[in-house]
């Protein structure tokens, strides 16, 4: 029997992933806040707002009801905007108390006044086990889903059997989910690969090429899996399709707002230049500085997001921005802190004396 | 004092070599074999060939005598076509047991006959310790790199005090050298990353989006990963420059033969439509079998590899190539085997339950 799933928010991203449950069989219901919206996808199999030009499943249906799209749900998806998903979830409470179907966050970010992720605010909200909550995230731009391009993403959960299940309910033959049980790790992902969006999107206003940005990514990783393991999460899940795979989508995607943010900056906009100049507001520009009061605190090096704010606050020229980026100091380094435990210990020191065997002897000239 | 370094090879990236080491403030003599291109060098500090309109450091000096290039060398760098490194280094072989320099490979490849890695094809002719051999590499395009774009690499030596010091006689303003000491591990790097390449190339050519590309690159350093851990490698290098990043760069280059490669399957040639178009051989088409057979003689599993070979045997469509790879099975996967080891125990049994529970049921419509 098929699973009857309901997906609250028709937005594009929204929308999409109903389609994708749509087309890996299950029974779909949209909620959309807007009536309109939800008659235009019920009847007329569109949303010409967000998705236009894009056929969605004739089994895909809509509703504005959301206790009625609730209804007897299987498996509940939430792609509201994260700052009001906890609004949404609050009248949801005791319906979904009543239900024991997974929860599942399509969406990414953190809540502005908590600083909580997107999972916390649904465990916070409707009080559940946290068992039954799960978040699926990944290189997924929603347009070129919609398309039908090959994609893969991945679903956490707490509890590896939700996982497992949900997993099969959003797979098809264009969608591929992965599993793995490190939640906080992917959503903060999701949060950190912005922040490295933006500074591809410097180096790439500037004209740099390739070779830095997959420098600065490579890197950036890095600062990021050092970041999110300090705060719990699991070191596989940044090198794996929430954290790598949406880092290279978003840093390769002219759509994104980070990257497009960061672009605008690498040109020579000034931050309040950009920010009156776009539309929306790219999330990566915000959190530069609330993730580098983090860092500090557990004693993270982010040399990365560091240049991203000297950048932001005017004291650093763009084209300065650099993947040794510790213009400083030339000693060098290993390529990872996890390194550090397989025999870094030797390079540790290998390095302190090729330091004062050959460092800053005569001849080595700084340049830039 | 700076250190007196010889680069054997002249092509973009021995020349592009050339410039970082003497940006960084050493003293550097390039080899040559053609006197032209030698005497082109030191006098008018060009390379028109390989790297026109790049002015070179004044202080860099070349000549096409080996031996005098070899004089008094602290530090020897390597870069000719990899299949032409043997009959080049068996003349030196006297004259560089007389040293201690270290030995740097900056070549990719393996050696054809034998499936020597460079390193160990430098320590048969060379017959010196392993201690004084190293290699070099990273998202390295030579051309950006000669335009004094910011790049990474990272210089990987069985002794740790070896890549210190290469790290520091390599780096300078717009090029940082990190080190690590898993050789083995950075030489299958720059193998393997090639059969991604073609992969990600022939979606490209098929007309997919940034999602399908970030989803295989990810998909594929999983693959690379698992491959080279299983013949020796460290996890740890191949998510960091040699291989994460040297992938990117190449997956992302107009400019990469086996992206290339790919990009023409893709559109719709067949593989021998693609060998008669090309003027160079795109080296990740020749080592898809001899690579999956070694993956298949460890038993590691290569699904978008395998895809390549079909796509190249005709066997399979360019544009059913998807990161999933594994069409005729939709059981939900961990994303990395590397995560088993930590609860993955239980996400295994819970993949096995929910496919009892909810696999193969009705209403599950495969597609593509």
């Amino acid at each position: 029997m098929s699973a009857r799933v309901a997906v609250l928010g028709a937005g594009s991203w929204g929308t999409t992933f109903g389609k994708i449950l749509a087309d890996g069989g299950a029974d779909v219901i949209m909620w959309a806040r807007r009536p309109d919206m939800a008659r235009e996808i019920d009847e007329a199999k569109r949303n010409s707002r967000y998705l236009p030009g894009i056929n969605l499943p004739r089994s895909m249906r809509a509703t504005h009801d959301i206790t009625r799209a609730l209804d007897g749900v299987d498996e509940v998806y939430l792609s509201v905007p994260s700052k009001s998903a906890r609004e949404t979830l609050k009248p949801l409470r005791t319906m979904l108390s009543r239900t024991d179907a997974p929860i599942v966050s399509l969406m990414k970010g953190v809540e502005k006044q908590t600083g909580l992720r997107m999972s916390q605010v649904i465990e916070e909200v409707i009080g559940c086990d946290r068992s039954r909550i799960a978040v699926i995230s990944g290189p997924n731009l929603a347009r070129e889903i919609a398309e039908e391009q090959p994609t893969a993403a991945v679903v956490s959960a707490h509890a590896a059997d939700t996982a497992a299940r949900l997993a099969l309910t959003a797979s098809n033959g264009y969608f591929r989910t992965f599993v793995n049980t490190d939640v906080a790790g992917t959503e903060f992902a999701g949060v950190l690969k912005n922040l490295i969006a933006v500074a591809t999107g410097i180096v790439d206003g500037v004209g740099y090429g390739e070779n830095t940005k997959a420098s600065i990514i490579t890197r950036g990783l890095v600062e990021m899996t050092d970041f999110a393991v300090a705060y719990g999460a699991q070191y596989e899940t940044m090198q794996g399709l929430a954290g790598l795979g949406d880092l290279i989508a978003t840093c390769q995607s002219p759509l994104s707002r980070n990257n497009t943010a960061g672009r605008l900056l690498g040109q020579g906009y000034t931050l309040d230049d950009v920010v009156a100049h776009m539309e929306q507001t790219a999330e990566g520009l915000s959190s530069v500085a609330p993730i580098l009061q983090l860092a500090q605190a557990k004693d993270v090096d982010m040399p990365i997001v560091k240049q991203v704010k000297m950048v932001l606050d005017g004291t650093m020229e763009p084209r300065d921005i650099a993947p040794h980026l510790t213009t400083d100091d030339d000693t060098p380094q290993e390529e990872t802190q996890h390194a550090a435990s397989n025999g870094g210990g030797a390079l540790r020191r290998a390095v302190e004396r090729a330091r004062d065997l050959f460092g800053d002897g005569g001849g080595r000239a700084r340049r830039n």
